[in-house]
């Protein structure tokens, strides 16, 4: 049978994103750590949740967690998961196309909790999935799932390695490239967005390399007033993401 | 005359939010303390505006600078600044309601860096002031004038004290009160905006409280697939605030 996900271990933190990936997929917990004395309801959902995996809650001092997952706030509780992403050549042939989906490519987003926002408005969007460059790129850790707020688990992620020989294959099956860029000449309230979109978000500050530019087949622009250069990538990404359901909604109905 | 700004010191840091504000508003500087040993075109920059503004560069070690802004990424540069904010009953006389204008109101945003991306986003998109309260609000600090990108200094926050007072006063003077809810009846694109609007911003989390909920005309919910419960706070203001200015776009062409 032919490989479809890939796993790597990475420790994730905090109650609600442990919680969450115990009720979604408890196969996936290899390990949970609680500080010493945590005692409170939440130790005994996740209790009965672990129980229920045939896993054992751990415990640590707050030296032993701060060791797994650096100065972050993991509010007395750590896992250890398994994190699944696609194979970019597996899951290319399994897109539905005639749905005409949507699609999001990170290109150097740095930041975790942008990566986090945008897998959550991707996931509230309907999004298909998210393309993760494995460099130049954050990758899932601990502070994406904190941000995503549990979404992470409720997307298809999908590895990539080379951007623009990605978006080339991108394009031969059928997707459309859409930049989001400040310097794109139409507005995102000129597109109908009406065919399957590969959204290309690239990183703050530097912007679109030139390369990746010349490969996207229109790049729209978030109109602003008062000589505002740009907005956060995450708040980029939402607002065009939510025009594209808009136009979506509407198309449906007609 | 009439006190219209009131004034508070605070330190703000990073090469460009200080480089804003001495670009913009020099006379609100009143101390530079960059890191010792710090030499890049930045300073050459920063010494020249500096200068100019007939103020000395201090330098300091990196534990002085820490002791002023505390563990965040200052980039060797620490500026204490004026920050202003204006007060309610002045600029509630002064707002030109014919002009349907749109305003922000936070309520009980903890995040800085929500703050700062709102207020950033508010400017592009027009928005004609914040509403800040002097309560269970994270202040206009070092950590929101960098995620603002600068933007603070370029619309009015206003300074308030009770909510649920203040937004009975807006109504008075003609302001429609409309909350962003998960359980708004209406989707935003069921809203036309058409009215002197001022958007409520609740917390992450918690939400609205319940008079603050009963005092709004009418709460508006963004439409979200796949049971996400909600967005981030600052991307689902940005949403909500670009569906605004879009509804604006087409009502001032037709």
């Amino acid at each position: 049978m032919k490989k479809v996900e890939q796993f790597e271990e990475i420790f994730i933190y905090g109650r609600q994103p442990v919680l969450d990936v115990l009720r979604r997929s408890p196969r996936r917990v290899k390990r949970i750590l609680v500080r010493e004395g945590v005692q409170t309801s939440f130790m005994k959902d996740m209790e009965a949740l672990a129980k229920k995996a045939h896993l054992k809650v751990q415990t640590g001092t707050e030296n032993e967690l701060e060791r797994l997952v650096g100065g972050v706030n993991h509010q007395g509780v750590v896992a250890l998961i398994a994190s699944g992403t696609q194979i970019f050549s597996v899951w290319k042939d399994t897109v539905k196309l005639h749905k005409k989906p949507a699609i999001l490519l990170f290109q150097d987003i740095q930041d975790p909790h942008n990566v986090g926002a945008m897998i959550r408005t991707a996931v509230a969007v309907g999004v298909e999935a998210i393309l993760l460059p494995r460099f130049n790129q954050a990758p899932l850790d601990g502070a994406v799932y904190k941000t995503s707020a549990g979404m992470v688990d409720r997307i298809p992620v999908v590895e990539i390695g080379n951007i623009n020989e990605t978006l080339r294959k991108l394009k031969e099956i059928g997707f459309w490239i859409v930049g989001i860029d400040e310097e794109g000449k139409q507005s995102m309230w000129e597109e109908d967005f009406d065919m399957p979109i590969c959204f290309v978000i690239g990183s703050e500050g530097e912007g679109m390399p030139e390369k990746t530019r010349e490969l996207c087949d229109f790049l729209v622009k978030i109109p602003m007033e008062n000589d505002v250069p740009s907005l956060n990538a995450s708040v980029s990404a939402a607002i065009v993401m939510y025009e594209w359901k808009r136009r979506r909604a509407t198309q449906v109905k007609s």
